[in-house]
């Protein structure tokens, strides 16, 4: 009965399919930082709670502040959110129009599609080649209708990365009418020299919005905070949009103290480019087809069921991301772990293709 | 440039304008809780602070479940938000059609009216009557056009009441087909015997959404963490819409250690009575005109600047809220504090009224 009654949008929302969990066993399967939260962050955290019955700040001063500081940048090029997915909700909901086309790398992170829907957009998706997203098919798919075109680099699930000469060359492409989103999630773990530098863009364009997150790299899943840099008027506009007190206070904190964590991202990324390398290895031994990857997770294309495969690794007690959902039924996504994470991992996996 | 590039939606929303802060001043503007948190939730936010690096659960289960128990409700009656705030904006996004009307009460919280020009819905604004919603008008605005209703219970900023009586006359004149939104953020500060039960309605009617926080009877409003109560097809299609991790880790952990903080509850709700009655005993002497209150905040009518009487009480080291915002520039809202709060609020409004 009630369904006369939503909006046709609810209606084209697929169920977003989360990562796997199960008490004890090791988690691969959302890419989360293997050695838990920053330690400065849970200090901040726990001196903060105790003003937890203030609301926040509404505009998230001085976190925007010590990013200016640390990006080289403005604080009105920046703007906060409960996680990175809600600057691409207020993106969407400041910009989309009902029809207008938004252009999306298929077998990507699915939120794209969901805001995309919930502002009565409609996805244009377009095919990756060899798993990477293809720019020159992109920028073919653009129309008079076009408003959006979400990039994710590194890319969720396969690693890969857009170069720098690859991104200015599409970007010349681009209508000044056209917001490019690139998604940035991972970009902290990137090690190849050819990776595109955003940041003096964003000063340069006013179509661009770059997402970034606390929750891979500093440890912060759990507390969802993430941040937008776009041009002043830009962020002006999604300003406007936001509710006021979306981003909680502890997350405020947290983040502040995280951004100053040296020793803690040092560890992570050594970590995750040491262990990148002895998955490589162990992995060619195995004779399995993988991504190279800029990113703390491996692509693995594993030619037969992801789920099989999920469960099979489950009961060994390792979870790792089938990505079925993705539209992969044939591939996998594990996150790099420590090293005693993934030589369990390997071991499972192992047992498992003998 | 951008102006033609953004939605006409974004162009009609207001700015938020927040309670005023000022260090070391006594903060009477947001109907925070005067004793601080609830230390059964700071407890639990620190014992879960460690397993930040992982996502929340996006379901919010353990949450629901006490929720449901406490309720005598089920947990699919029930959906956590980021914040009540968010649980409204779920409310359009999954049911308001553009051109579709939605019947608010004048001078009340504002994000009823952001959120509907969020979904370019119309809104259609209903006078109050001597300070109360006024049911009569508010059901003669019902047109064919109307889809969803706000009312407020108690209602912020007046502190008044809908009783029992009228809400159930009002109710069996709405149609089907029209969703009524009653945000309860104040409920649990009620004492009279005339305010209605809403849970048994939303098990009798589809057309019904409850809304309540955390923010203010359990001191987290820093947390952003609120609640919609409905019938479990309304809950489903909300849940479709809503973004998979919008509440962090430490709010869920935190609010439902709270739900069990008896003591720290009974102390609240007996201040607020306590002081309520002082108040309006000091009220009285100085010959203001004011509200009775269900809620911990009073209303008062100034007849003077509102504005110049918030200016005034800063100064002596107190914030109040001016009711400009809400359309009411010769009229405050003042939290009920602590006894200590009180006195120097009524010394110092006493100062100025001299």
């Amino acid at each position: 009965m009630l369904d006369d009654f939503v909006r046709q949008a609810v209606k084209n929302i697929k169920d977003y399919t989360p990562g796997g969990s199960s008490p004890g066993a090791i988690k691969l399967a959302s890419n989360e930082n293997p050695f838990g939260p920053s330690p400065k962050a849970l200090e901040a955290i726990s001196k903060a709670a105790p003003r937890l019955h203030v609301y926040p700040d509404q505009k998230s001063i001085e976190l925007r502040e010590a990013l200016a500081k640390k990006l080289k940048l403005s604080e009105d090029n920046i703007i906060i959110g409960n996680g990175s997915d809600e600057i691409m909700q207020l993106a969407s909901a400041t910009f989309l129009r009902p029809g207008e086309e938004v252009i999306i790398p298929a077998h990507t992170f699915s939120l794209y599609e969901t805001f995309t829907h919930l502002f009565d957009g409609r996805p244009v998706i377009v095919d990756l080649k060899d798993n990477e997203q293809e720019l020159e098919a992109m920028a073919q798919a653009i129309t008079p209708k076009t408003k959006m075109i979400f990039l994710c680099n590194p890319h969720n699930p396969t690693g890969t990365m857009i170069s720098k000469a690859k991104l200015e060359a599409f970007l010349s492409r681009v209508p000044k009418n056209v917001l490019v989103i690139i998604d940035e999630a991972y970009v902290e773990f990137v090690d190849s020299k050819d990776f595109p530098d955003t940041l003096p863009l964003v000063k340069e364009r006013e179509n661009i919005l770059v997402l970034r997150t606390f929750s891979k790299y500093y440890g912060l899943a759990g507390l969802r905070i993430g941040y937008g840099i776009a041009s002043p008027e830009l962020i002006k506009y999604m300003f406007r949009v936001k509710p006021p007190f979306n981003v909680n206070r502890l997350a405020q904190a947290g983040a502040l103290a995280a951004l100053e964590d040296d020793l803690f991202l040092e560890k992570t990324y050594k970590n995750n480019i040491e262990q990148r390398n002895f998955l490589y290895q162990e992995l060619d031994k195995l004779g399995l087809e993988y991504e190279k990857t800029q990113s703390n997770f491996i692509f693995m294309e594993v030619k037969q069921s992801a789920d099989e495969i999920f469960l099979q690794m489950l009961k060994a007690g390792i979870i790792i991301r089938p990505l079925t959902s993705f539209g992969l039924p044939y591939a996998i996504r594990v996150s790099i772990g420590t090293r005693e994470q993934n030589e369990r991992f390997i071991q499972a996996l192992t047992q498992l293709l003998k």
